[in-house]
């Protein structure tokens, strides 16, 4: 392969694509490192080896920066997840994957992605991004639910399999945030412990065994699970 | 009983404690209608019937007052959950109590606690107050599943019900969520939908009964629940 010999410099030789990931690789570093309104763009600037003008022109504002970062580390994630799966396995088996593979991948970006979503959550105008994530990964169990019951050719409620997945999401997104706070804690065992909550139950309720209140005060009815 | 004649016009004798809950009810009516950053003092203490030096006077910056405000709402909410829950009780007995009491307090108050909940967890200032919030409600949750673990004397480790107690409370908190925007849903059955999910799974656990990784690819172990 013969190399191209060209009069301008190496830098300048660089796609506008190749470019835009490392200031989205200082972006990240710095968002993570300083806390978005703390971050300076000189700084990120400064980390890409590139003038503040032209993160300016390539990305826009910090917010525009901000949000570039938020998609990026998210798409990534959401490709980890989809990665992990396949549509013949077994609903179990496919929770299962995806939460390892959620869990591995904040596992892997304490700094990176799990402080860009902590920050994002915390700040109006980046919670609605965020919101939208969550709703995606909620219709996204909650499909995978509903094909699990079609197969079987079994009945529940749209309201009830929606609330599943709020509670499944709600759980992943709660631990997912004890797991950044524990650099100690394997993501994998992490992962099997949310299987154990989570999927339990819901795997009980979709097969129609349920938790039912008890009937009078203090007592607990015949088929009511204890931790007895 | 005598009725207490006074020269004084009725609205200064209200005691200190009284205006402020006037204030606080008009300044939770009016973040919840406006938002925390499109409320003005001058809507609250028109709503209140006072006026806003006296505002600012008793109760502080906007800031101030919406901690404040937050801080009277969060309690309540922590005593409904304590008054319907006793040390006697079983751990699902207990857990459901808490969950229905909760999630019948959101219901209740999807005007005011939740919207104010929703506008702090979504602000900087406040996002710490709400991070607290669950902290207590995560450390409640952990100590009446270790309770429960003491009394028929099993161990499991500590990480393993900070575990649990993370995804339960990220489950309640993310059915609230949803709750909140379905006006129609009725907050008891919606606690039972959590207890099937998430206590029926963490129950099993406690147990001992649980969940493992399938042992090499697409194959479930024996004794992994399906929802077949």
């Amino acid at each position: 392969m013969l190399a191209r010999v060209s009069s301008t410099p190496t830098f300048r030789r660089l796609p506008r694509a190749v470019r835009e990931q490392q200031m989205l690789d200082a972006a990240v570093k710095v968002f993570s490192r300083r806390g978005y309104h703390a971050a300076s763009m000189d700084e990120i600037a400064d980390d890409a080896g590139i003038s503040k003008p032209m993160v300016y022109a390539y990305l826009g504002t910090k917010e525009e920066l901000f949000i570039a970062c938020l998609h990026r580390e998210g798409t990534r994630m959401m490709q980890a997840i989809a990665g992990a799966v396949a549509p013949d396995l077994s609903a179990d088996e496919r929770l299962w994957r995806s939460l390892r593979a959620f869990l591995g991948f904040v596992g892997a970006h304490r700094d990176g992605w799990a402080v860009l979503y902590r920050q994002a959550r915390g700040e109006q105008p980046f919670a609605g991004e965020i919101a939208a994530m969550r709703s995606r990964m909620v219709e996204i169990v909650a499909g995978m639910l509903a094909h699990t019951l079609r197969a079987e050719c079994r009945e529940v409620a749209e309201t009830e399999l929606e609330v599943v997945a709020y509670a499944l999401v709600g759980a992943t997104e709660s631990v997912a945030d004890w797991l950044v706070d524990h650099p100690e804690a394997d993501p994998e065992q992490t992962a099997t412990r949310v299987m154990n909550v989570a999927w339990v139950g819901a795997a009980q309720l979709l097969a129609g065994t349920s938790w039912h209140p008890p009937t009078s005060q203090g007592e607990a009815p015949p088929d009511a699970p204890s931790a007895g």
